[in-house]
């Protein structure tokens, strides 16, 4: 008898292997070492205690059982309610998530078309770039400012006969650029949707985060049936959790819930029904958290920006961020080799990510991923930056980072003497 | 301006609307009404206590915090070691889902290509279908019957030319119809795929809730490259939890892993810190919990079987149940019309899954699902037949539930009568 051996699907075999961003194996860590490395809120920021106590009231009174029921895909009544009131939508457009990378996969497969292109942030989060994977959809870069995506240079690409299914963007403190989209471009970006077709998945995982300057709002995108609004309690909450939603446009409302459903039925009941007890039992308390949470970001987003500026401000360029979680400084010396410092920083032990993680491929037909790690043709000036992550850091760590990157930054090789 | 509405990909458009099985809109309930609708567990063999303790003793030795964390993709080390071990596989073949429904299409996705032939059990747990539509496959048919897929035919179907990327069954306590897969019939399964290149999906909710008979073993399985083992943690701690595991054959770690990782990144960690304490905190305490599971499903079992024996014998042609939550009774009365009968059992008070619902639907080309939800062309006896679920019902719920079935039936149209 001969043996055949099975495959995996076609779809399966063209993901990528994770290089670059998120690849452990990259990275040789010092036992030492302080990470800068991910959007990752602070412990004690979290309500460890509240959860617990959510659990306890919600078993007293006789709702374990029900916790561990089936439950309807769309998500837990009182929960959606909670964000549906405070998005401002009818309850009707909130699907409850896996956290936001599931609110992201789902919005992709339900509007990106097999091989279609999809505009996105330059630079972009990576893992966006793995969930187009999904559709063997192609990215089509569009450079992110200060004040977020490029909305003119879109409009020109589209009436140069450019035809994209969607633009991707994080519209408040972007990842990892800083930045956040004014109201003048949210409604530029809609009505350019609303004419040209296309979809806007905004990804704003960080908005509730915003510790300086003005909310630039969520009225255009939340009126509009062109926008997916993807979030999560991932940065307010606990990653661990997950726990997300989407706020739909009505006409993607049923499609999306029936894609969920074969993915996974439902978010775990249990999950849902500690979230929603925490945030429905005290009406204010969320917000107050996210007060103390501001404060502490705003302070060691501070901290960090204070001890980058008064030691290496001659040798790197910064802004101060307004939210979130990044810092996205640039090297001065456009002569100084990325990746010597990076190999340097880390035998230093300090942990960040390249720029060039956040580099988008480009060209007709490129893939998402080029499998070689420099994420292919950096269109912008990502390469010659760092994002720096402070959310889980203390003063302490800080310090100690901003130090070792100092003694990287004396050590590094220029490009002069690299291609001698 | 023209305005341009975006659409749902041709992924979403082309899932079917739930009709039949699992879709509420057709009951018209009695608030009285007894359900024997689902495979549900009974809430009172669940570790409803045992949860909110591990909750208690995670927190109180400080492991809050990380709960609230990222976790990698795979799922917690110690929660796979436990199921490695009892699973008999090394750590690295096992891959933590979000439930059964889960791993089905984390599976279908990794192994069907897109527009292939999967062969399916007919009767089919009908969920399946919706998840083959994620891959555009076709169904076809093979009969189940007291000891489960009827090998032979699928072999002969495969010497004929027919082609198959996967074949998917239930091999314990089969939804809907009872059976198990025979320890000989999994062994030529096996031999069956590795001849014709093909993988076994073995969707194995119920295993463990073995009452009577002989375990058929799972060696076979697992020792194969060509078997997808699918588990949950539904049947046994509750579906609230969405908790559940793949045992992977080595070739299709690494992309089944791609595949889930950008879905939604891992399961919750907050559920799995919890199970995984559960486990092994107390090493005897899941099987002892089961103990009692299987006593109380017995009894259930050998209730409802015999009040159906002894009250509607005559009517229904039924076999004892070995374990799992279904009966699957016959209508002696070729010329009873089963619509008319599932009508009056919800005027009457009784609730349960049409036959029909089960059935597949056969013919090149035909979809997973026609959507007049027949199922399409019934191939076996299915119409003809109840699932009755009495895994969550009392003694008294059973008994009502016969007596408004026998109402049911005494009132129940002849096909002669509808015809005329």
């Amino acid at each position: 008898m001969t043996s055949a051996v099975p495959a995996l699907s076609a779809l399966v075999d063209a993901l990528s292997v994770p290089t670059g961003f998120g690849d452990m194996s990259l990275v040789r860590s010092r036992p030492d070492s302080v990470r800068l490395l991910g959007g990752i809120p602070d412990p004690s920021v979290l309500p460890v205690e509240d959860l617990r106590r959510s659990l306890d009231q919600v078993w007293s009174a006789g709702g374990g059982a029900a916790s561990l029921r089936y439950s309807a895909t769309p998500g837990l009544d009182g929960l959606r309610q909670w964000i549906a009131e405070r998005e401002g939508v009818p309850v009707s457009r909130v699907l409850i998530t896996n956290g936001g990378m599931h609110g992201l996969s789902l919005a992709v497969q339900s509007v990106v078309e097999r091989g279609a292109a999809v505009a996105v942030d330059d630079p972009v989060f990576p893992l966006l770039l793995r969930v187009l994977e999904l559709s063997d959809a192609r990215p089509v870069p569009v450079p992110v400012e200060a004040d977020g995506l490029d909305v003119d240079l879109l409009a020109a690409r589209l009436a140069d006969g450019e035809r994209i299914a969607a633009v991707y963007t994080v519209p408040d403190f972007h990842n990892p650029s800083q930045g956040t989209l004014s109201a003048a471009k949210r409604a530029a970006l809609v009505a350019l949707a609303e004419q040209h077709g296309f979809v806007v998945i905004a990804d704003d995982p960080y908005r509730e985060l915003r510790f300086a300057g003005t909310d630039q709002g969520r009225r255009s995108f939340h009126d509009s049936e062109q926008v997916i609004h993807v979030n999560t309690f991932t940065k307010t909450l606990g990653p661990g959790l997950r726990l997300g939603w989407l706020v739909l446009p009505t006409w993607a409302v049923d499609g999306v819930q029936r894609l969920r459903n074969r993915q996974d039925s439902h978010s775990s009941t249990l999950v849902q029904t500690l979230v929603e007890h925490l945030l429905t039992t005290d009406p204010g308390g969320f917000d107050r958290r996210l007060e103390t949470a501001r404060a502490l970001y705003r302070h060691r987003a501070g901290t960090l920006v204070g001890l980058l500026r008064s030691r290496l401000g001659d040798q790197l360029e910064l802004r101060d961020p307004e939210g979130g979680f990044f810092l996205w400084p640039r090297l001065r010396d456009d002569d100084l080799d990325p990746r010597d410092l990076h190999r340097r920083a880390l035998a230093a032990g300090v942990e960040y990510q390249p720029g060039e993680f956040f580099a988008v491929p480009a060209g007709p037909g490129s893939r998402a991923d080029d499998g070689a790690g420099t994420g292919g043709y950096p269109s912008t000036d990502a390469a010659r930056r760092l994002r720096l992550a402070y959310g889980d850091r203390t003063d302490e760590e800080l310090s100690t980072a901003v130090d070792r990157l100092a003694e990287a930054l004396a050590g590094a090789e220029r490009r002069a003497v690299v291609t001698r």
